[in-house]
């Protein structure tokens, strides 16, 4: 239609990974969690179905934020729920970034946010990771019209972590917010969460799509300080959390000891891919989140993402301009890493 | 913080209806249907969860898209899904307005879409209605950077609704898209669907919210022609609908019979909501819708809202400026209904 916004027009659509309905690929594409959710989150559902969909759900979200506040250490008006992580990262992207400004992200890391760049008619800056996937001072450098600062940590697709002492001095520097995306932390050693009291400039934004095991519930959250969050709530949809994602939500972050036993098993399964993955001649950087980044010297990614497709095992294949590409392995149960690495064995 | 867009700065929170949490009101106040939903949804609910939510839903919703177009007769690459139809608002607008930009809408009606405006930092129009609930040839007049038109049909809070007929002559002379707002459009004996087809600026949004009594599971759909929705596709998150909302949606829009037996009563309660609400003296419209906008030439419309409350009901009050105020009330069960008037009767 002639009336659509120019930038709209003229972007590419943000194409997320390979989600084929029905259940015939072992399915190591898209970091979902193997194993099913805690059984109280749906118990939880099911008490509030039985209550009834008919009426709104709390538009504060207010009993997720008190028991997430609890378990972060933080009060609930430090804390704003969203649709799934991307509907933070959204909210974010549309509070603080202007049509033409800047936004800034490393690269190679989450594809997603130039797309919110692109949808908000904003210019974006992708700074390359090092080497070693450290950043270099141009990461903190001042800009024209810089407004947000987009960090990855853990880091999609290589998993590798800044750590966060690094992080702190990274918002210091910086001109402008840095929203720490800790979509995959819950598998890391490290994060960013005591530094959102020390510095209004850092938020932080977790999901429980992974770590959770709730892709499928659609349910994230923002830790900032409270000024910052009475903000962004003007920018979020009144009803962006169904009633059932917040029963969901309220019971999975309840259930800490399913999470430690969760996490315990997916990083052992993590070690044992990364492991063979090196063994079989792959680069594959030690990994702080459910998945591991994979290139090959000789052999071509993209012939082992075709061929693993082919034999009913789905990896994600990543191409990014003047990097390279290379194989996110997301990490599943130890049943179907091993069929993916006995694959892997007779291809290279 | 200080580098936040000076356009949220500025703006005032949208206020969405009390929600309070517990039950010990008789709630008339946000639309909602005072009866469960088709114990089809809380079935296919509960069998989504079954299957496990460790899973991202299908970012193209097609199961719904395919279900709704069988029951809309429109084919699916017509319908775009979203997390409630504030979510496809929030969608269409930020496709096609950028900041500066004008949008325009009547008033009084849905408060939300000066929010939506204001979010995007867009500039706009309140036309006001006529004293009868019609519109004027300056609701579609040329603009200066008009981009989008919102159109409530059935209005908020009057109930009122401008006829298909006359929605096709405003598309026609307008010089931009015009969003015709359905919420409430189940209820009603008109509807413009079939305009979709004949112009490209015609797109029509739906909820589930009202009529199939699923307030809580957030889910809405547009109605455009394919080559608008795959331009505003881009714009959605890519997981905005939940697998939970997508199973319950499918299961709601499949039990058509459960919409129609729903909906003959709450037309029938409406109508008897409107006439007795006239006994008493109020101007109340004929209502298209599942509530009714009711003003009173001697009595306060705030103190009956305060003394309503007092006595465990909540309705709506409503003050626009220029217009003034009144009370939209939510059609309830006939006992609810019954409740509250026997207490207006007290009152007036």
């Amino acid at each position: 239609m002639s009336s659509l916004r120019s930038a709209i027009e003229a972007m590419a659509a943000y194409v997320p990974g390979e989600q084929p309905q029905g259940g015939k690929f072992i399915k190591l594409n898209t970091n979902e969690n193997p194993y099913p959710c805690s059984p109280r989150v749906v118990q939880a559902i099911e008490r509030a179905c039985a209550t009834g969909l008919q009426r709104y759900p709390d538009p504060a979200a207010s009993s997720f934020r008190i028991r997430a506040a609890q378990v972060l250490g933080v009060e609930p008006e430090w804390i704003l729920c969203g649709n799934g992580s991307d509907d933070i990262l959204t909210i974010v992207t549309r509070a603080f970034v202007g049509e033409g400004e800047l936004v800034r992200y490393p690269t190679p890391s989450y594809v997603l946010y130039r797309t919110l760049a692109e949808i908000q008619g904003a210019r974006y800056q992708e700074v390359p990771f090092d080497a070693n996937w450290s950043l270099g001072s141009d990461f903190t450098e001042s800009a024209d019209d810089l407004r947000l600062v987009y960090l990855a940590n853990p880091n999609s697709p290589s998993g590798t972590m800044i750590p966060s002492s690094i992080v702190r001095e990274m918002a210091e520097r910086l001109p402008c917010p840095l929203l720490v995306d800790e979509a995959y932390v819950d598998f890391a050693d490290d994060n960013c969460l005591s530094l959102v009291a020390e510095n209004e400039k850092i938020m932080v934004s977790r999901s429980l799509s992974k770590s959770y095991a709730l892709a499928g519930l659609r349910f994230g959250f923002l830790v900032a300080q409270p000024h910052v969050i009475e903000q962004l709530a003007k920018v979020k949809d009144s009803y962006n959390c169904d009633a059932l994602s917040l029963a969901g939500a309220c019971a999975a972050i309840d259930d800490q000891s399913w999470l430690v036993a969760n996490r315990a098993q997916i990083v052992a399964t993590r070690g044992r891919l990364v492991s063979t993955m090196r063994d079989l001649g792959f680069q594959t950087p030690d990994s702080q989140a459910n998945f591991a980044w994979n290139t090959h010297p000789d052999v071509a990614a993209r012939t082992l993402y075709e061929q693993l497709k082919q034999a009913g095992v789905l990896v994600r294949y990543m191409e990014y301009p003047r990097f390279g590409d290379g194989l996110r392995i997301s990490v599943g149960t130890n049943e179907q890493i091993d069929t993916c690495l006995e694959l892997i064995r007779s291809m290279v």
